[in-house]
């Protein structure tokens, strides 16, 4: 059987859910692929963190040219975050022939046209479903089963932690401050919650699905954004009596030919399939002009599930390069 | 620019709905794929039926042949429906090195094992995303993006019709046989209801779930199915009363190593997403040992809904074909 040699950027909680998917479900991804995945290398920078799974010390490394610049390197998987050095890494690693998978949305939305130009020059693929609402499976279904639509619209509670931070609000009636330090003892928020709670983390996420919907990058930071720090008990009272949920949403909309786009606190219906909804999930209903309303929902975040997003895409890279 | 020259067999409805998806979305298909999709030949039997778009009458022939033997043709598309003709039109083409594309959840469910491995022998491509949900991507996250993962199981509400009932005896506390009849006026159920409303249109949708994500065919007659005609709207009122809703579910799950599967009208709790899905919407509930659960939502029929996949599969060939 062919083999697949992997090198890990990252080792926190999502390159331990990587590691733990390719090794425990390694059998069944030989079987429907015909290709054996190997960890050959893993970057491994705080000495300490716990994650799902630990991998033998052989494979540790705290030089990223040893998988960048690694001759038996075929797939380089960027979990590092953040926009440098990642961007930087993935940029190498494309020129040194690797195909790159990444779950960076920061790096992605900040340089979409750098990373998808070079892929391209460089003939390798490069792959990021896990970089857009974790597991659910919806940049796959844009850029193939639905890509005989012209989109008209995408919108998306893109954000888990604040989706979580509004479900108690509503169902439980608390202030926001509470539920913020609530969503941070339990791991559901961040020690520093601005990228969540300020709409940042979603406006990447929507610049991603702006440009493989509408095949335009928008800067995130051109990206008119607000977050969810306004928002007070009284708004979710308010709303439940006129019949509406208020969810923090990221929308993109075809209008005349030009793109509209923003991330918002959103009244949305009750009865509308994102009002349903709820706490640490993560949707996006995506309106083709052929196919109509669709929607995808699951988890969109934690190791295992972004782990299975970005395993989808080193199978997708095993079938069409190996 | 390269072509896919493309024959259609049926003319129908979603024939109707997917020759002028091609036609009217062909430059962001062209686009796309860098491959021009070209429809030479329409299989066309009654001769006045209305559809969406006509075509040129050149185009049209009442001689299967034409499109299965025609060597000009590189793509059949298969939307007659039933079990035969049907199997034995696809086997033909996959003979004559054609790829299929097919709508047909009765011919695939009972012909499973041979439409494959046909389509294997012959080294063509076999797709039928939209025999199951209709423009709903569901078979092709199963194949694609999800593959890293053990499916433990698979619940769906995969006919438009039963939901459509179900959710107007619910909403509007009406007996089964008026909505029926409404049903049917509206064009939302057939004359003949009994393959929707006995559960055997989702029986066969649930064949192919199970051949894809277990690896196993279940040949429909095998599946245990109950269908919506003995729900009155007392079994209404009462699920209500307890906080819950009746809706006709495909499910099949693995238990033990071995999978169990039926179909039946099942009490879900208000709060399960699946209970949310109204009127002639599907939605399939998936979960994945790692990605968790997650849910697909849209139109499982109609023209272009339908058109929509069959077209995200002749996109799909002509991306990997071509």
């Amino acid at each position: 059987m062919k083999t697949a040699k992997i090198g890990l950027l990252g080792f926190g909680n999502v390159g331990g859910g990587t590691y733990k998917i390719l090794t425990q479900n390694k059998k069944i991804i030989e079987k429907r692929t015909g290709v054996t995945p190997e960890v050959i290398k893993i970057l491994k920078r705080s000495k300490n963190k716990k994650r799902l799974m630990d991998a033998d010390s052989s494979l540790l490394t705290e030089d990223p040219d040893d998988i960048i610049q690694n001759p038996e390197v075929d797939i380089v998987v960027e979990m590092i975050g953040g926009i440098e050095p990642a961007t930087s890494f993935m940029v190498q690693a494309m020129k040194a022939g690797k195909h790159v998978v990444s779950a960076n949305k920061a790096a992605i939305a900040a340089n979409y046209r750098l990373l998808t130009n070079t892929a391209k020059e460089y003939n390798v693929e490069f792959l990021y479903e896990a970089s857009v609402a974790g597991g659910i499976p919806v940049l796959s279904s844009l850029t193939g089963p639905l890509e005989a639509n012209n989109f008209v619209e995408i919108m998306g509670i893109l954000n888990g932690t604040t989706n979580y931070i509004l479900t108690k609000m509503t169902d439980e009636n608390l202030p926001y401050d509470e539920v913020l330090k609530e969503a941070q003892e339990k791991g559901f928020a961040e020690a520093d919650p601005t990228a969540d709670v300020e709409g940042i983390d979603a406006a990447n996420k929507l610049s991603i699905l702006i440009a493989l919907a509408f095949d335009k990058h928008i800067h995130p930071d051109s990206i008119p954004t607000v977050g969810i720090t306004g928002i007070s008990s009284d708004d979710i009272k308010a709303a439940e009596e006129s019949g509406k949920k208020i969810k923090l949403i990221g929308k993109a909309s075809l209008r005349d030919g030009m793109v509209e786009y923003m991330v918002a606190p959103t009244l949305l219906d009750k009865n509308h399939p994102l009002a349903g909804v709820s706490n640490e999930f993560n949707a996006v209903y995506v309106t083709g002009d052929m196919v109509g309303e669709l929607m995808f929902y699951g988890r969109g975040a934690g190791p295992l599930p972004t782990g299975s997003a970005i395993c989808g895409d080193i199978i997708n890279i095993m079938k069409n390069r190996f």
